[in-house]
């Protein structure tokens, strides 16, 4: 597959089938995930699969999930039976950054609730370690922002207010995100704990420990990569 | 000195000297703190300190601020000179809880600015190990409130939704707040990095080495703590 619309979709797809009926579902944010709730969505619309409930991690996605008239839920405190969502970049271990979208901090407490977590893409997300190209989005209070972005500098990191034209970009929580750049090489685990320490920080874009399977479309097929704990 | 609230004033007092002339100063929030504002109000008033500039940790300080016409500022990267704030249990080691006044977010980012972080209040807030009596306030994003807070639970924490009358307390940064009792003791350290790391909680209320001074009203005086790195 040369496109790479129809590889994030056939990645979708693959996800797609993981749902059954009955089941409660975490539906993400982004070019990738959409194609698994239009997925659902016919599905659903077909009788293929009937009874279920879904929680949206954007107001996009909750559009989009009305449009298809996915059945959604508030998310309060249920296990989800899984979860399906793309990601800016996915290293071996199926550590991923997600968030480029915007909606890390939502996707991040869905996708922690679910039993089994999916995520998909296509093979430009592959890296060897995270942050080789993507930055990590970090969601931060706007008050005192650039006092947080200067903790921030001193971890490595290179903090870039995102924009929407001239203004900050807004979250659905009504916070800012600094798009964070490796200057140098870093330790998942360590990062992420050093982020979610600094005084400012919702949450971080890096997804750790959390993916069981992931779906990557390449040009000659899509290929599925394990987990640890699943391995 | 018998009565509470005098108490709470004699501590204040004993911070605000401290204050100099060309200082940037954060002000707290609290039943304590608000005294810390007037005196320093006061003092600009009367002319004894001039060239101060303050920013702070909850719009009800900043009203009481301009009351005061103490000229404020926006937390911009700087290094703040001095951080003066109220507590809600102090611990042998100047480890405190902070924030049962809905304010913890804003405080920890303007406090963790400061060169000099005073703690400040009366001797019914020490406690020999923090949850003693305090509840840690964990402020979350509403989304998905209620799954965070199964999450907090895990910790060995009981946690309860803030409320004014029958509605979720908001806080300035339009979260929630729970109140998350400890039902055993708990390590600060450990609490904290397991706090920081759920999806969903943008901060809480472990302020923990932080503070390089307290001064403890007691019926007998003011007495000073010195934290760890100062001793």
């Amino acid at each position: 597959v040369n496109d790479l619309e129809a590889q994030k979709k056939q990645a979708a797809l693959k996800a797609v089938e993981y749902i059954q009926s009955g089941m409660l579902v975490g539906l993400g944010t982004g070019s990738t995930a959409k194609y698994a709730i239009i997925a659902l969505g016919e599905r659903l619309r077909g009788g293929q699969l009937k009874d279920i409930r879904a929680v949206a991690t954007s107001r996009a996605s909750e559009v989009l999930a009305r449009e298809w008239q996915i059945p959604l839920f508030e998310l309060d405190g249920e296990t989800l039976d899984l979860a399906i969502d793309g990601m800016d970049e996915l290293d071996p271990e199926l550590n991923a950054i997600k968030g480029l979208g915007g909606a890390l901090t939502r996707e991040k407490i869905v996708e922690s609730c679910a039993d089994t977590f999916i995520l998909i893409g296509d093979e430009t997300k592959t890296v060897i370690r995270l942050g080789e190209k993507a930055p990590i989005p970090v969601e931060v209070v706007p008050f005192g922002w650039k006092a947080t972005q200067k903790k921030l500098e001193a971890l490595g990191l290179r903090p870039e207010l995102r924009l929407v034209g001239t203004e900050p970009f807004i979250t659905d929580n009504h916070n800012f995100i600094l798009h964070c750049h490796a200057r140098v090489a870093f330790m998942p685990k360590q990062m992420a704990a050093d982020l979610a320490s600094i005084p400012g920080v919702v949450e971080h874009g890096l997804f750790l420990e959390m993916a069981s399977l992931a779906y990557i479309a390449t040009q000659t097929g899509v290929q599925a990569l394990q987990g640890k704990e699943q391995a």
